[in-house]
């Protein structure tokens, strides 16, 4: 495999058209967005016309006017078909650490007597902390069950009151099958609160179809609406119903606008938001959906998948005698969208790449991190990249950047 | 009271250069900046740089080259001066609700045997709803004690587990003595929650001075954060040791980029924090509050008492014998930063307003609200508020408004 060849297969690629969505900068070779997406073309236009006509012009007529308030469900409406959910079942609001939390207190609280609390060990640590805190706050003898991935299905029991699971690893890219595991945790009747943060946008959900109940995920990565921008939740039509708010706020109040002196939930997706959304993120999180418009996840997913396979080939011809080992599965009905290598300098390789304009990611213990984003990546874009790498363990340039710390966002 | 005695007024007044630090349109009198905040001048650009810069070139780079980390304390540090508070007490995160949900939850849970929590009747509804989700949640028998406001102080008692009051009454405008009434529940024990939506930057305060423990404030009314702009929390130096955050997300981490398996809160007020800061939101936040850079609370006070004086004053003039009655407190020591009057017809004259670009807002029952905001108020606005009013009033155009439906943000 050489350039040309990734150049004919960019020139015959189905998606190559999606790349003209996005403003990218020059010279730069992004392998994250896993972690923080990039601009959409039409973004800052549309954030700027929030900030200067519909506040700045329309003040507080905006929230009628620009519809601020609806905008919450209409970007969750956006969002739906991409994780194969459908209208009403999702809505954006606060962060993906404390929509967890609002998920998870809600369904432990109301178990009555199973006690274990079930996720992966080497999930995203927030997730874990999130479930001490619950525990904690609630005291009601509930127990943290972390456990590795490949043991999380035999560790389901009769008492076990939650599971909260990723389904693509954070660092290793690894993907659970989420229909299996769905009707594994129902079989013994434990509702599962899916991650999906390095899912949605990245791989073909189809959280309907495999009886998903409860999910959430930021907006961030794949998804493209920038730093932060607002996370969302989902809950399937048959369990919204059952599901009753424990952070219950004027905006998940089934007559909001009433001023009422006691809380009723509302009946909608509406009552897993709590307090006024911060409109200015939310609308970057709407951008950053709409920029998978007309694109379907299964072309998404097709070119993924051979994007990272070049990766993999390539990485095999020209890395792997310098040491680089492939953390990533091979598999590819395992693999989310990215790749990652373990490597002992790997954060000195890192910074190596940064400095010649590749941005990979770094995280503990000894993880390279490429994330694949479809929309805007490109063969040569992959092709370059390892070349750049090979270039930096053959010259010994890496060396110059060995050092601490560490510090990385997911 | 002439209007060329208003301006006057203007004229001589030492805060009317801070008007220009705000884009304002044209040919508006906003009565509502105690709802949401208008944009200052500088935050289009800023917000803009940070979408197309800090994202749009700089990517992942942000967090560390723009200093995203970092920005919510920064933000919260430039608000500290505002209320009375010091560096390192007050951050910015989440929405007020959630907050509020923070505070109240980790006090709530760590009082023993104290069951009654209490607040004001007529406060803002989503204080009161929190509160029930709280009480719901952990199941430890607390109950929710209503009272009207003039008789909180005697209410407390050794039983009460919290209060949450709010400073300002959302509705008439009036202002508790927070000094007094924590001084009264410290007196038996009672940790108070203060909600500071309608005085930080309206009034002046004195957290540290006061002895204030706790408050949670949005940044989107007097602050002029944007709309649904990122609310902040305050934990005095004091309490901060004692204090056990309940959402414990890996913002609120001791050792954030360690990655650990086990939660250990922070020791700083990052405790407060929770997930990724929705940036975009943040930003505009920060820009608000830079809004009072070299401007003293007092003489924002002085100012808003003229002015709500005048509108008092024209008001009784022009307005009392059409059937306003004056909802805010005559004394200025209680009044917040708004005149409130009652009036029958109010929504139908609210509408009128608006049709006439005058921006009051309406609250049920009966109340028409006014705004006052020192910043970018002058004293002709007041007069030509009162005497559009009149007009309204005496050519009867109200009656074409009469209708439903009453929504309002608070």
């Amino acid at each position: 495999m050489e350039r040309i060849d990734c150049k004919a297969l960019d020139d015959a690629c189905p998606l190559a058209w999606t790349r003209e969505r996005f403003d990218l900068p020059d010279d730069l070779l992004y392998f994250d967005g896993n972690s923080l997406g990039v601009l959409p073309a039409g973004a800052a236009s549309d954030i700027a016309q929030t900030v200067t006509e519909e506040w700045g012009q329309g003040l507080i007529r905006g929230w009628l006017e620009a519809d601020w308030f609806t905008l919450a469900r209409r970007a969750g409406d956006a969002l739906a078909p991409i994780i194969g959910a459908t209208e009403g079942e999702v809505v954006l609001t606060d962060s993906t650490s404390v929509n967890i939390f609002k998920l998870c207190a809600a369904l432990m609280k109301r178990s009555a007597t199973r006690k274990h609390v079930l996720m992966e060990k080497d999930n995203f640590p927030t997730d874990g902390y999130i479930l001490e805190g619950i525990i904690d706050l609630l005291g009601r003898g509930h127990e943290l069950q972390i456990v590795p991935r490949a043991e999380i299905e035999s560790a389901l029991t009769k008492n076990t009151a939650l599971a909260l699971l990723t389904h693509v690893n954070y660092r290793t890219g690894e993907m659970f099958d989420m229909a299996e595991l769905t009707r594994s945790c129902r079989s013994v009747g434990v509702p599962v609160v899916w991650d999906l943060c390095h899912s949605a946008g990245a791989v073909p959900l189809q959280l309907n179809d495999w009886d998903v109940d409860y999910a959430v995920g930021c907006t961030y990565k794949f998804l493209n609406g920038g730093p932060g921008s607002t996370s969302y939740a989902y809950i399937s039509r048959s369990a919204l119903e059952g599901f009753s708010p424990v952070i219950t706020g004027w905006f998940s109040h089934a007559n909001q606008f009433g001023f009422e002196e006691g809380y009723r939930e509302a009946d909608s997706i509406n009552k897993m938001q709590v307090g006024t959304p911060q409109v200015l993120s939310l609308r970057g999180a709407f951008n950053g959906i709409m920029s998978y418009t007309n694109v379907s996840m299964e072309s998404v997913r097709d070119k993924s998948l051979k994007l990272s396979s070049l990766f993999i080939e390539l990485a095999e011809e020209r890395l792997s005698h310098h040491g680089f080992d492939l953390a990533s599965p091979r598999d590819a009905k395992k693999r989310g969208s990215q790749i990652s290598f373990y490597h002992d300098e790997g954060y000195a390789i890192c910074q190596a790449l940064i400095a010649r304009n590749v941005i990979p990611d770094y995280r503990e213990p000894r993880i390279l991190r490429f994330g694949i984003t479809p929309l805007y990546m490109r063969y040569v874009d992959v092709w370059d990249c390892v070349d750049i790498i090979a270039d930096i363990m053959e010259a010994g340039s890496w060396r110059a950047f060995r050092s601490s710390p560490k510090s990385a966002v997911t």
